[in-house]
């Protein structure tokens, strides 16, 4: 007979299926009241188990979707040339994009300080929201000196790639300078949007890519922390 | 006057007060008694007001302490050679760091993976707490294959620095391989020690330092996510 409180109960029971891999890596549980039945508790008792897990970084709560076992997280290999789209298809996960809006915007102080503007100069703005196995993990903000590649959102608009529409204007190989990461809580509209929890953390990447040492795109990405992780290899770093 | 809900006028009173300087970064706040005099609400407006602060970032409720407005966080510069004391002394910031454990333990699969070791293999396993302006920013773990630095945890409880330890039992100029950086929620215990929220995220790094290309040690870092961020230069990395 298992002694001690109902809810540890129930999280050493939903432990034991994912160390006994009855329950996988990515798969999603029954619901709270399935969960209830089949262990003789009440709901109440499965969501405070279900939430002692999420904070273990267990199991991971999608709002209207349900909850997940949590996959490892996929390595982020921050380079110079490396884009998270090569990440995710090096590690055989296929990523998609969604747009969530294009357009021209001007200059603030903090964009045209790192893009080497004036105040008010015309910025290209990007923001997507990228998948990998249908489970969104990244809301990319880019932002591009207008006037160094005209004609890149039109471009954009027709290949839905960042790389792509790039070559199209006339701009190969760029390269990054510098990469910032911080952790945060995300906002509600972050968590909706990379289906989240609101009571679990985000990174946020800042990122600098250059053409000929000018800028050309400063990113900011908002990315879901369970399921990403980043990885620096300063052995491989030295040997190019 | 003042349009909208009480918890939104007193969270606007703090933030004018933050733009204006008059509340510095680092500075603690009246408590919440004193706040809910100042701006004639009760107290449970006023913690509703500085959660939301919390959530935004700006300010820092650490448990047991007080309040205090968030300083900027300190950036971390990754590379093959720096160190975090390093970092916080060229940030002008005084490094102190107080001993948790200092033990010889054994090899479990994960250290024996990345130290080259079997299972079962001795250990020198230190732990210790970091602060920078006397706030606690880091719980840093660290792991030495033991038949490599013999003597070094009786080295280390003499000078408190893991550097001139290795110094002494012969070993300089170490290189770190690699960095990775994970997010998550810290533990209760992780929480008390770094005196923080156990509602913000901490950063969890790992890294490998390396002698002549042989595991030299392996860190496992949990860091206060508010107080520190991380950067890459890639642009020096590559000039070297």
């Amino acid at each position: 007979m298992f002694q001690g409180k109902r809810w540890e109960f129930v999280r050493s029971k939903i432990e034991e299926n994912i160390a006994s891999n009855s329950l996988a890596p990515g798969e999603k549980l029954p619901n709270d009241l399935e969960l209830a039945k089949l262990y003789g508790v009440n709901r109440h008792t499965v969501r405070y188990a279900i939430r002692a897990l999420e904070q273990k970084g267990i199991l991971r709560v999608e709002q209207g979707r349900g909850t997940y076992v949590v996959e490892n997280p996929t390595p982020y290999l921050l380079s110079a040339e490396t884009r998270l789209t090569d990440n995710l298809i090096a590690h055989g996960r296929l990523a998609r994009r969604n747009i969530l809006s294009s357009e021209t915007i001007a200059a603030d102080e903090r964009l045209a300080k790192n893009l080497q503007l004036s105040i008010g100069d015309e910025v290209f703005s990007i923001r997507t929201l990228s998948f990998q196995d249908e489970v969104p993990i990244v809301i990319a903000h880019s932002y591009f000196p207008a006037q160094r590649v005209p004609g890149l959102l039109d471009e954009f608009s027709g290949v839905n790639s960042i790389s792509k529409a790039l070559k199209r204007v006339g701009v190969e190989g760029y390269t990054q300078q510098w990469v910032q990461i911080n952790a945060r809580m995300p906002t509600e509209e972050e968590a909706r949007l990379l289906g989240m929890s609101t009571s679990m953390p985000v990174f946020i990447k800042e990122n600098l890519d250059c053409v000929d040492g000018k800028p050309l795109k400063f990113g900011e990405n908002v990315l879901c922390a369970s399921r990403i992780n980043f990885l620096i290899n300063f052995a491989e770093l030295k040997s190019r």
